[in-house]
């Protein structure tokens, strides 16, 4: 048992830390207000343009994906990467090219998709020239068990028909988003596990319809593409669109989903890190009732809970990591879950700190806070609420003792 | 001991829903809808002005406005209204003239004001021709210790002149929004709670910057004038503007208060049962693992601990009203500091729950949730931070024994 | 509405506050030398009969019992009086004549004993000279569903035969209990609601073999008779022992419920009253870095909560007694499954910062805080878990919007 | 970075969870039976003695302890072989001769005493002949701050005399137990960290009395020799006795402190993972309602929070002991507060859900999880209580920040 970083991932750390005190926190700023002075108002600003550029230069670009077209970092290796970049996260990730749900999109193309469709639309995403979207989460059933899900890809001739609506697909307003991941039912009769497909939709393809941009606790999400409600009138794609073959969504959803907690949760903890940072700063610089408010025990409480809290996580998340690049993800499926308990329910309890040592400031636009909070509370959603994975995660419990019990 | 409504009150009480049933419920959507097409981005839109039509004719205006000027109603009286606004925070009040900033800036003209500053500018507010701001609040300093306040107001002549930054100023962007009533400092070596004063200054006095709408969350709430940044540069008005005197503004202040903080709290007990109403329809229409999530026992555990908790909740801001009654807000001034410690944090939980049990319905647009769940959140700062009050009620409960302690 | 205790009750809490400060608090500490001195480890001590004698000379005897045989309070007036008894939970119930379960015990033979079986056993309980146990709770089902009990009455000629194994059963060991009342099934082929019968059961009966103490966390309760594991070998008593009649069981134990709630959570309160009022002398009293630990933010934050925590309790258990009083204890259902939700998990709260405000001596026997921690913690099981209730309160709340759920 | 145990480890894992397999838990019942029949109420018994040469033959010993007179681990080695001895706390480690508080005393006598002392009690302590306590607790003074130990150890001639009172000295009631470790202090003048010393008193030195046991809700530990109120009436002891020398008290107990918390934190673990096994087991076996309560929602979220916590804090625990095995106790120093801070806690959920899920069973002597909970919810205090080790975390954060804070 070690708990040391290599070294490899120790010499991106500083690569990244310096990148980001360089040019990513400048940024922040610009970025705001090219958000502002924008036309389109889904659309992308030149700053993270040029921050793409940098970073491919710099040699951090494509860090999360494992393997020749990626960076080729373990699990292990990137998680400390991926928080750094939660302490920035609407500029770090997406200048690294590191960006949900593109990260995730591009490990199911990798994986599953042919030589063509990797063509066509990989290779544009790896270089950062496009965006893509994931549409599975639909309004009316409860998508986090995916045999819920009710969108129909229907085979007819050489095509396959989709019609379905669905709801809160990421970045899918965003003009440079050119591709969407459908998830569907091609086989209601098949077995539960093997009725959903998985299918390449061009975003202009006619019929897709993006209704409008759903919201999270009042944020719009624009500078990442929104969340948009989206509706398949029938939207017809050749046959050769499909991933793998018919019935093979659910192994493809599942495969995607372990790294992609990984991601969350680290960039959750790096938020983390930012509110406690904020928190501290704050609270040293604010004076009531005769002193700093950091000198209030309430505050010193909530600190000291704060950092007990993320050390605790991180530990977590990072063996979670370590088992999949060990035993992979199956191995690796109560950790799995149990990140996904423990991360946003965590980081949320952390930035509603942080907000309340800031006053009415921590709210309002003028810091992160309240924004990463929306984040972190919609995380205890994302790939199915809490109470499931707490569900399934007891009853793996269970099942050690339930031969033999009296 | 008696824990029944008296008839006035449930005469009343009946009066009310009918008018929600068949008015406010009804003008919801259009609300909405005249809210998105509407030209001002701050203005009040026309269905509000019908909604306040109804309701004075019913009889159901200004029920908050205790003496001859309202309803004459006691506060006990009131709160159970107060508490069905709060079903549809963003109609009934209005609706009844009984939102607040107005509530609180009438009392304070109907409780100090001369006879020409309450014709001028109680009259319109009593017959919802007008609305009114109160700029208390300041972005650089801790403003729940109301000696903090820096705004200055300094004697020149005839004239007051007022110099300062205030923000989370709410309703100040509405153009109906004619009169503020600025907190400010007109004497800084008087002893500590005899430096402040109030200030009545009209809306379009030079000087008067609204430089920008602050968010809380990402809501701006610009249904209702939103939450504005002032800066008062050089404000002058008249010396006859001043309320009662110089050093009368703490006092003021905190007489201003008490009802204040009823009308809150029963307006989020309101929210609650809103809310808990919602999660019980929301988790009986859906199916998730073969059964109504209803069926399920964390979500049956939700249901009960907010039935617990708001029904607690309830008798003690109830039984608070009735202090403030019988004994003056001065007695009951310990459990104005617990209702406001007890009930943001009772109902944001409940709010909590109940976006959970809509999955992610529960954070967007389709359901009020996630913008109650915004309110209550603030309101664990509005009028101090939950720690202050926390603090000044531990001391209260201290001074009992502090004497003999060994 | 109102709030203020009405005259009787505010004459008799004066009169037994006094009765405490003049005689019960300087009894504790002959009550503990007495203890620890008697013979019998389970046996009643001297001083609780002078008690008895002084109370019922000043007439606060049998307080609780409404109607001609007691003192002819309602719910709501006898309430605030339990609660004072509870500042002194070991002494305070006994000397009045007010200690569970002989309170219980008493109204179930008041209300459903012939005339005979009330003279026996009524009248010797009325007047203290004897102690009495309830037989219900089983190791073996969970009790909490009392179909599940398994204990088996049956008739045998003029007999009843009872045989099961009882435990929990709470002061069978006092030598001076000398009577039982015994829940079993007469009929497993009843409908479930009419299979159990109670039946009076003389504690020397043969075949009723006392087994053991059962202990709570490390309390024996040996001062007021422990809590027994009873196992009953072929108990034959008389068929006129039986109240009622067969098949009554059910509800007479429902009947027995309601009162013994309020007394119970009422004396819960008045323990976690005396717990605050140690944590505010001990924090005074006690320095650490410098100043007195009271002066900790920490310590002023648990000191606040605990008060609006148990303000609104009480008010709450309040409501309940009156509700009650004036609907009866079917309509007054929900509140009082509330109060038993509600009431053992705040006073635990409460006396756990207590202890932790006291350091060790919290867990000593030096403070009464342990013990009576243990208390609150007994009581989230007792009458069955909070998550039954909790199940069961849910349901009443959604069956309001069952129908029509959308 | 690397989460597998070492080979080492891994060995010793499995040679122990035999020989609690084979030997400790059969031996638990023995255990209970000969504690009960004993003569002397705080005496050990025979059973223990024959686990302890199984242990010491089986090569199980002393592994707590580096070094060539121990096993020679690392604090990384040993800490999953002491949580496995948490699975029996009453057995395993005094088998192993891995008990508190021999453990932090052999440590101190191994690193800081000359030979003699070494050849006197050292050896003994070693060969598990003689049992030792550790006396530094007093009940008037808040102890967590060593600088407010007041029992005096005075220097007269050839002697030192000590004079004071002390309580919670665990063991010492113990009749083998035969050395206690006397922190006082020598220097009242000297600067703070220099005032204390550590001396040796042998238990039979006159003037040395035992007063009583204090209990521990309700627990009075006699198995282990109790927790005993000690007065030093001028208790005088050759000069030699003093450890080291005057003013190296401080120290002393800050060297112990590291190693111990491992221990304690691990241990604590150990039974967290008892708890979780027994409340799987129970809810297994138990039918409420129809079914197994293992299928209740409430129960699966348990379980589910169970084991996330416990993967967590297990994590934190292992990184900090080897944090100390790279870095040294005071680089480990902020991780050695955390693991004080969230071990009690969230070991304590977790034993009062086991507790919740056993019913009434769960607060008696029938299952060990009472017990276990009295000393979880102990270890809030010792060493301190977390409400300090919260603060001087907290400082340590902030510090970070303090210099360049706006």
């Amino acid at each position: 048992m070690d708990f040391a970083l290599d070294a490899k991932t120790t010499e991106l750390r500083k690569r990244l830390l310096d990148f980001l005190d360089e040019h990513v926190y400048p940024a922040e700023p610009v970025f705001a207000r090219q958000l502002a002075e924008r036309e389109d108002p889904w659309a992308s600003v030149p700053v993270v343009e040029e921050l793409k550029a940098e970073a491919r230069e710099r040699g951090l670009w494509n860090l999360f994906l494992p393997g020749e077209l990626g960076a080729g970092l373990t699990n292990l290796q990137y998680a400390p990467l991926a928080e750094i970049t939660g302490r920035s996260p609407h500029l770090a990730p997406v200048a690294l090219n590191c960006a949900a749900p593109d990260t995730g999109n591009m490990e199911v193309l990798a994986q599953f998709a042919t030589e063509r469709q990797r063509e066509t639309w990989l290779r544009p995403l790896l270089d950062g020239e496009i965006r893509s979207a994931f549409a599975m989460t639909e309004p009316d059933v409860a998508s986090s068990d995916a045999r819920n899900i009710a969108t129909s890809i229907k085979r007819d001739g050489d095509s396959y028909v989709i019609t379905g609506r669905k709801w809160y697909i990421s970045g899918a307003m965003n003009p440079a988003c050119r591709i969407f991941i459908v998830m569907g039912k091609t086989d209601p009769d098949a077995e539960p596990h093997r009725q959903q497909s998985m299918i390449l939709v061009p975003r202009d393809t006619p019929g897709l319809e993006i209704r409008r941009g759903m919201t999270l606790f009042g944020y719009d999400d624009s500078s990442h593409g929104g969340h948009a409600e989206v509706v398949f009138h029938d939207v017809r794609v050749p046959a050769e669109n499909l991933l793998v073959e018919e019935g093979a969504g659910f192994a493809i959803a599942q495969a995607r989903l372990g790294p992609g907690r990984i991601h969350h949760c680290m960039r959750l903890i790096g938020m983390a890190e930012r509110a406690i940072e904020l928190m501290c700063r704050r609270t040293l610089g604010r004076v009531a009732f005769g002193k700093p408010i950091a000198e209030q025990g309430v505050v010193q409480d909530w600190i000291a809970e704060a950092r007990v809290r993320v050390e605790q996580l991180r530990l977590l998340v990072l063996k979670t990591a370590w088992l999949m690049d060990t035993v992979g993800n199956k191995g690796a499926h109560t950790e799995i879950q149990a990140i996904k308990i423990a991360t946003p329910a965590s980081v949320e309890w952390i930035l509603d700190k942080a907000i309340q040592a800031h006053g009415a400031a921590g709210l309002s636009q003028d810091t992160p806070l309240a924004e990463l909070w929306a984040q972190a509370r919609m995380l205890r959603f994302a790939d199915g609420p809490d109470e499931v994975h707490k569900r399934s995660l007891a009853r793996q419990e269970l099942k050690k003792y339930r031969e033999g019990a009296k």
